[in-house]
């Protein structure tokens, strides 16, 4: 009897946000396995380390800050093989995954390189744009709303043609595009219905102002949200 | 001490789905209150129903079918001076909330009418699009992807227009305008990029190929996904 691969959404960073099948599955798993950077520690397992008995088989896939491109072929089928060996041994093996696994996450390259053949079942979690949402006391929808996700390392232009046309957006991904895509906000005239978060339900969680943000230091895990109609249409 | 208002994301169905937080809050507070049809039960507290001790005052939000609009200011009026009194006397309330408070969801008519006088917390919970992906085998977006929310009662143009510049999107409350919407994804050649679900995650989810639905039958939480690249990307 084979075992089964788990796509675990362990939730935004709290976590307390984590749901009751994911954490069933993460403390009875036999093997755990999570994206890590080259050197140091995976965030999401940081973000479940106080839930782990600490008995499991632990695997980290360590992504190589110099790979060629994303997905990195190696290193997913490296993963690949070894999470098979357990699968076949008849171990289930939980992947950890930063909010939700579908939703922008890398588990999607081991999903699509092992669905196939193997039992797999995908838990989903409490993603980011609805952490920075509860957070900001920013509501990201309402009724006949268009919501449009936007990756900040898009072109301008293309950010800027989806911005025109949406209700209300997520701009996620800031990191080193945060000045550009301030500066195209404040060029559309967007900046007061636009609000910052960065680390949204984290330990270092912060709330700025989005003309306060040092340019030069927004992470990656920040993003901005866009609601066109700001909040007059609450009521 | 007043108490505090909690706008509780319970998730998309499935009552394992519920975060660690919100159970927590959900169990704890004194007051529970949640949206409900004019006769019937509410889903939200269906969902959270095997949570539940039995000991705590339920307010049930119930909406008028003949309401002239929405939201029904009578309604959230009425609810809010209720929740109000709750507050005033300490005790903490929470309000339940299918799938994430501000993604679609109608706890922000009372945040608005209340987060400026009282505590508000929004606890966010797992939407019905990552519900979605996780149960079709189907990731919703990865990389630079543009991924819109659309609500199916938007009129045809709108859709089609916002269709043709996504990577990806969720085409969410379809009901009565499914067969409008499968004609449009028929003409756009999109059938074959696009699932179907019904009720992700509940006792009655339902996955059916899009060409096999009985177009009278959809109901509100069903939902379509769109990857305009198939699962090609995926690699």
């Amino acid at each position: 009897m084979s075992g089964t691969l788990y796509g675990l959404g362990v939730g935004p960073g709290d976590p307390d946000l984590i749901t009751l099948k994911a954490l069933r599955i993460l403390q009875s798993a036999p093997v755990l396995a999570y994206p890590a950077p080259e050197v140091g520690d995976s965030l999401a397992r940081k973000i479940v380390s106080p839930h782990l008995p600490g008995t499991q088989t632990e695997i980290a896939i360590r992504m190589p800050l110099s790979a060629p491109k994303f997905p990195d072929d190696e290193v997913y089928g490296v993963a690949a093989v070894s999470l098979k060996e357990h699968l076949a041994e008849g171990r289930d093996i939980a992947v950890l995954c930063e909010g939700d696994p579908f939703f922008y996450g890398s588990f999607m390259y081991l999903f699509s390189r092992m669905a196939e053949e193997h039992n797999v079942e995908v838990v989903p979690g409490v993603s980011s744009p609805m952490a920075c949402a509860a957070v900001l006391g920013a509501p990201l929808a309402a009724q006949n709303d268009v919501l449009t996700i936007l990756p900040g390392p898009l072109d301008t232009d293309t950010l800027r043609a989806r911005l025109e046309i949406t209700d209300a957006a997520a701009i996620i991904k800031l990191g080193r595009h945060f000045p550009r895509i301030r500066a195209l906000l404040e060029d559309m005239d967007l900046i007061s219905q636009s609000r910052y978060v960065e680390r949204a339900t984290m330990d270092a969680e912060r709330i700025v102002p989005l003309d306060e943000v040092d340019p030069t230091s927004s992470p990656y895990f920040s993003m901005i949200l866009v609601h066109r109609r700001g909040q007059a249409w609450l009521r």
